[in-house]
């Protein structure tokens, strides 16, 4: 591709005076760290992007990520020189309901990109640094190996935020899956937003890096557009590594008063300013940059999704519901070649090896790198896959962030999280998910799912690969009874009442490992005369409000939560929020959970000290029986 | 040093036979992963680790961290050879109570290590990988710049934890913080849990990733004692880098049944196969090894704590809470020469500035790495410093495994996340802090501490740092106006009723800027005639239940919640939790949160979207005291 010099200068300086026209408009935002990758992105989108505009959710376009996600200016202002918004709608940056937010978002709606408010050229939304190339790790992946399309996915990233490991996380894999068709741009501007950068423009630094991660590196003048779009060149031609095109640029390239000075991070021209910016630029332009077409290449040919049979297990048997997921994604995989499984290097624990024996081609190890390993789910479910990732429930915690980002996207992501609560047993806290729930129920939309039974997980897992949002399915080590017939439905958002009265005084609600014992219980209960509801709640996020409430109704609001994880944050709260906004007062709710910190033990020694064995929620219950009795006592005295 | 040839192969066989012995006993755990290392760990503790096992909170003492806590069985091992622990007490491993959990784990209570129920000689707790050396960095800055004495930092690391990017954090810290008192010994065993790690034996790979980053590296053979000898003497000669040891090794090392095998990752041997083992071994012996005592040297000339002069801010001005955090340290930092202060490249919105101006060498940069960043801060703390580390609220989700193996620790950590809520405005959710409240609560024994006055920062950034465990500042953007006295006293686990009356209706809940808009509410609500109390719940964890059991009772139970938070895991639950266990049923809690994804806008545009400001309270607070009327009129109905 010859570069055509004249377009390329007059185009970057478009995109340095739209991006400080826009930032000055709105009073804040990132003008000049949009003005340093000015010229990465002129040549980029004159000669090597190849996009259909009109038609962004086609498979064959490339993918342009902006990792530094402040940089949203600079994108805006791409889009204006491709005609896809107006000028007036780029001056609507950072108001209100505009969709040029602070920050790129799509905007997607129960999984799809909602056109009209949001901004359906952006695949993720980006504004935490050091999530755009473990997504590209995904994309790639789609691209390379699965779906097998030329398209190129471009990476625009801060010098800043290659100090976050989450990327060398991403450099690892790329090189490890030979993802070619990655190149990442490091716009090395030097300074980050209190001051100069770790490695400040000591490029040399950052190729050796890259190159020692496996990748092919390329230093160049970021501002040179001739050695811009040679790198390019040469990132397409490289057939095996992933390329790093590491620019040195400088910070507000294009203007005297903000280039390459410290203090202008975040921070916008006055209008006079800007004035003089746009002078020293030439003056405001409206040229209109002609995006290659993608090259139009048929998905490999694809075998159409099956009936998916679930695997299924006799009522008495015994079963670890880890491993009925593992044999759901099996026989999801059958059924669906779109499904994808990911893992973090424990999938003889999470049980994705059963996928992994039948499907290899389909599964993808990130090893002991979870921001990884989420972040590449995330990017083959943007680009249309199902994607599954699984590691310990403990681990997912590393990538809460990524979690959190992937809702901000809106997008689909499909999490498992094994050996989850004390009930593990020897390998003691540090291995134990015990803040997973409260995690996964605070993330927007999100759905929070924990079976207790085999037929139920295999129900779960396929409900979760048609679920739009976030989903989590909790998992646990131990192998349980198996409850539930094959043939019973559970739906996201239900419930089961597994035992139930005319009379009941008293409902217990559990989940996964204490539903067990929450039924032990029962029958412990039974002894003394009590008659207690046992609620089985898989389904924490949604809730099945309707339920709670006629057991508080039915039992004069006396509920017991009983859970395997920490008291703050899990289903005891889930159970308490489904009582707010009410108007009659609430139940009393005695709350079960972990509240001191676990050593080793067996899982029976561990639920015992944690107080959520069925010896203790017979204790609880009769405990808040008499208490109650006391109370009624109390209160018809005072009625007296 | 020379090598003891003889010695060192009878300590490592004595090594390996007791990680075997006590994990076959246990019938779980990771003896493989033991064998591997067990060489580098014999010379290192007979010939370079100085340390008194009497006294091991002596700042002298060397420090040695597993970073691969898997390989327990070893550390304890060495704890026998050293004649810390009885062979009784080593064959207790994984049992219930025992101090030998299945991963290191210090026990602290308060603070304090519990040198009876707990491993005086562990500093950190681990077993989530790939954190050991982000602590470390923490403590090699201790050692090297501030009490500059000549101990010296060793870290075992997995090559499987190689892959977590947590690792290339510290690696590119270290060597910017030139931690020549740093050593990293990675055993490279080849094999991960579920077969081999992404690099095998390349170790060549792992030398040039390690030199790119700025370390001394020395490849060896990990079963070469003189081999292993030279490396440990080279590192400590070498006075400007940190170096890494990688140690080609074999994973079971010592057995040829297990040795270099896949699928005996976290396996134990059957009582004959640990029989053949020993035999192979040479049988079982009793070798007790004297460890060098640390090298004598007096801390650096201490400045001892001076009276603590907080800042003053005038009732009726405006402040930020962020800004007033920063103030509080720089004040913090002038009374007690042991505060350290660390950030993650935001200084400048932090306003952890404040201190860095004052105290440029106790503030220590961390750039945009935030595992790396409360690794530090650990790595301090547990090193008997008062260590604050900062960042956006929203980021700090990127350290929450850290923070999560923090509580684990038991160790004290004081955190602050600041631009909480949809309230920062334009930015939009990227930078928004909205899932915090929900990390922190659920983490065990924490304290979350959300002002929402410049004075009330002040005093609880005091009282943190004086608190033991985890403890958490939710700081806002904007300023707010300073309603509370310089004078006033915040403690932790209590709250303030800020308007009151004999005859309130009912009790608006807050904390931050939502009790500023329920202050404007409180206006409103008088005129038409209703009474509310307001109440500044500041302290989210511990919670002041008394007070919230008074309102609901002065109220008849009728409290409303705001908070600018995701409506799952906040005050909200918070609230609710505090209700709960007891006999009398619950107050109805109207529950005001955010709800639907925000998107950019002016704080106040960000409010009203979000249903949290003044007039949504007001309204809430209306909606609820009519509904409840008319749920009292149908109830007396009902009595007829």
């Amino acid at each position: 591709m010859s570069v055509n010099r004249l377009q390329i200068s007059e185009l970057a300086a478009q995109l340095r005076i739209d991006s400080i026209r826009c930032t000055t408009e709105a009073g804040s935002g990132h003008p000049t760290s949009s003005m340093s990758a000015a010229d990465l992105m002129a040549v980029l989108m004159s000669n090597y992007l190849r996009y259909d505009w009109h038609d962004p959710h086609e498979a064959n376009n490339d993918r342009l990520i902006f990792s530094k996600g402040h940089a949203s200016p600079l994108l805006y202002s791409m889009y204006r020189a491709a005609g896809m918004i107006s000028d007036e709608e780029l001056l609507s940056l950072r108001k209100f309901r505009s969709r040029l937010e602070g920050h790129p978002k799509p905007h997607r709606h129960d999984g799809a990109i909602d056109d009209q408010h949001g901004l359906p050229w952006i695949d993720v939304a980006t504004g935490s640094l050091g999530q755009g190339l473990p997504i590209a790790v995904g994309m790639g992946i789609v691209g390379k190996h699965i779906d097998k399309l030329p398209f190129h996915i471009w990476v625009l990233m801060g010098d800043g935020e290659m100090a976050e490991g989450s990327v060398w996380e991403a450099f690892d894999k790329s090189s490890f899956y030979g993802l070619s068709n990655v190149t990442a741009i490091v716009d090395v501007n030097r300074l980050g937003q209190q001051g100069p950068t770790d490695l400040g423009w000591n490029v040399e630094a950052y190729t050796k890096r890259v190159k020692a991660f496996g990748w092919h590196a390329i230093e160049i003048d970021g501002h040179d557009s001739k050695a811009i779009d040679a790198a390019y060149q040469e990132a397409l031609d490289e057939n095996e590594k992933p390329t790093c095109i590491l620019a040195k640029t400088v910070k507000g390239s294009g203007f005297y008063l903000v280039a390459d000075k410290e203090g202008w991070h975040g921070k916008t021209l006055s209008g006079d300013q800007a004035a003089d910016a746009i002078k020293e630029l030439g003056g405001e332009r409206g040229l209109a940059v002609s995006v290659q077409k993608p090259k139009c290449s048929a998905p490999s040919a694809q075998r159409m999704p099956t009936v998916l049979k679930l695997p299924v297990y006799e009522v008495g048997t015994e079963e670890a519901t880890r491993k009925a997921f593992g044999d759901a994604l099996a026989a999801l995989g059958a059924a669906n070649p779109d499904v994808m499984v990911l893992d973090g290097e424990v999938s003889n624990s999470t049980y994705t090896d059963l996928f992994k024996q039948t499907f290899p081609e389909r599964f993808f190890e990130m090893f002991i790198a979870e921001q990884q390993l989420v972040g590449a789910a995330l990017g083959m479910s943007v680009l249309g896959k199902i994607s599954f990732a699984a590691t310990f429930a403990a681990f997912l915690t590393r990538a809460f962030d990524q979690i959190r980002m992937a809702a901000v996207s809106g997008a689909s992501l499909r999490l498992c999280g094994s050996h989850v609560g004390v009930s593990i047993g020897e390998d003691g806290p540090s291995q134990m998910g015990l803040e997973d729930i409260a995690m996964m129920r605070t993330i927007h939309d999100s759905t929070v799912l924990y079976p207790c039974d085999a037929n139920q997980t295999s129900q779960l897992v396929k409900e979760m690969a048609k679920a739009p949002g976030i989903s989590y399915l909790r998992t646990s080590r131990g192998k349980m009874p198996v409850i539930y017939r094959s043939d019973e439905e559970f739906r996201i958002g239900g419930s089961k009442v597994v035992r139930r009265s005319s009379n009941d005084q008293v409902a217990i609600i559990a989940a996964g490992i204490t539903l067990h014992e929450s039924l032990r219980s029962f029958s412990q209960l039974q002894s003394y005369g009590i008659r207690a509801r046992v609620i089985d709640l898989y389904s924490i996020k949604p809730i099945d409000i309707e339920t709670l409430h006629e057991a508080a109704q039915d039992t004069g609001g006396n509920l017991v939560v009983v859970e395997d994880h920490w008291a703050d944050g899990g289903i005891g709260d889930a159970v308490l929020d489904a009582f707010t906004d009410m108007t009659t007062g609430m139940p009393s709710v005695t709350k079960l959970a972990v509240r001191s910190m676990p050593g080793s033990g067996t899982p029976q020694q561990q639920l015992s000290a944690a107080g959520i064995d069925a010896e203790h929620i017979t204790q609880a219950v009769r405990l808040c029986m008499r208490a109650k009795h006391r109370a009624d006592i109390s209160w018809s005295v005072k009625l007296l």
